[in-house]
């Protein structure tokens, strides 16, 4: 969709755009777009040129080369799902990149699906190459943060055991609208709007593993790549959606990530 | 390592190789390498120039947006871990980009790792996108075949129920040695050596979910692009790695994937 700043929040962000037939990074900036020269995440640096919102489309802020979802994050989720509470350790899964759908493109339900859940969540944008970090470093290889559906099917997610295939879905992990630099990750409210009405109201103060524990664990497994985003779990609410509602992302100073949803063929 | 034409059985077979300060993708033919210009993941074609063995380094034979991993496809390996043999529906799990390491590269046992499993897989290597295939047309979508270690963490992979961590460790994936081409994915033995001592021998005749009826499950899930991965699953034999251990997956007709392991730290 064209680029709407009302639904950036943030005061300073990154965007990724569609723009005179090119894929271009900008900076959000007094309703213009200044244009990166390159890539912010591979050296690219702020140029001269701008672009004005009603002539950019909006893609999703980066291309993950992985995207590391965190399970169980929010003690009331694990429980309204009937699971136990993680203490120690998070509990990680993937989602392939081809999951990723820009802000305002269309959710598929698979053909069969039974319950496909809406997941609001804080996603995290890493900048740099992440190896081994202890928590006390992490936040500075993160880049902002966005805002991540992590679609799931939930019939599938229970009857399959491992949680891959119910996560997986083309369509299955709208991102966006932007990256919000300067945030404080742990005072943000996190929320699930469906068809305007208020499903998920989380707070990330609320997180059994705040951010910089999180890309410590990950890190310690699996080295990070500018662009991968770790999606930190979702709070309670979680529910299903239907073909024709529109689902609504909503992360404090950051924005909102709107969506629709389809029956896939 | 250098190229090693006794590591590679097949007649006819990609490799991706270091060759004078660039990285460039072969056919092996005839003891002597036949440079592609550009990457036949995307429409390059054979040029004119060849590279002798001695001068190039073997590199994983491509690099996946995505490796598709399958889990309990031999009867005889899932019992062997107590578990059930799926009937109907193929278990998946996915292993970041970040796991692949070349053929003579390292396998790094992580801190703490109690025990770090081998698991000889054949590797099924996407040469176009793929999406809701059937599996009459799905083996068209194939490039080739290449050999795949699983490396897993068995006491993690127990302990955290979700498979990814205990499977994602980077070096947790080598690849190679080469893309073995017009071979038949269902008549092939495939086994494991470790210093040189035959643990796993395996053939793809056993697997419940055929090569081509994993493509087209996993096609139904997610789009397959050119270089993907699917590992097919490991036959019975699975068994812990120590430091300084030689590890060799062998495919029939394809080659031989060696690499060593040490503790990380």
């Amino acid at each position: 969709m064209a680029v709407d700043s009302g639904a950036i929040f943030a005061e300073k962000a990154i965007v990724r755009i569609a723009h005179g037939g090119t894929v271009r990074f900008g900076l959000m900036n007094g309703g213009r777009i200044r244009l990166y020269e390159g890539s912010p995440f591979s050296g690219g640096q702020l140029g001269k040129q701008y672009a004005a919102l009603k002539d950019a489309r909006l893609l999703a802020p980066c291309r993950p080369s992985k995207i590391v979802c965190v399970g169980r994050n929010y003690a009331a989720h694990a429980r309204e799902l009937g699971n136990e509470v993680p203490d120690e350790t998070p509990i990680i899964f993937l989602k392939p990149p081809t999951t990723v759908i820009a802000p305002g493109e269309t959710i598929r339900r698979p053909p069969g699906a039974t319950r496909v859940d809406h997941e609001a969540e804080l996603g995290v944008v890493m900048a740099r190459r992440c190896r081994k970090v202890e928590p006390e470093e992490a936040l500075a290889y993160v880049l902002g943060y966005t805002c991540v559906n992590d679609v799931t099917e939930r019939d599938l997610q229970k009857a399959d055991v491992q949680w891959t295939r119910a996560k997986s879905f083309d369509t299955f992990c709208p991102l966006g609208p932007c990256i919000a630099l300067n945030l404080e990750p742990q005072d943000l409210y996190v929320r699930c709007l469906l068809d305007g009405h208020l499903k998920q109201d989380g707070h990330t103060s609320d997180q059994i593993f705040p951010v910089a524990r999180l890309i410590s664990f990950i890190s310690k497994v699996m080295t990070l790549n500018p662009g991968d985003v770790i999606a930190t779990g979702t709070p309670e609410g979680v529910g299903p959606m239907k073909a024709g509602q529109e689902v609504v992302i909503e992360v404090e100073n950051l924005g909102r990530l709107i969506n629709t949803v389809e029956d896939g063929k």
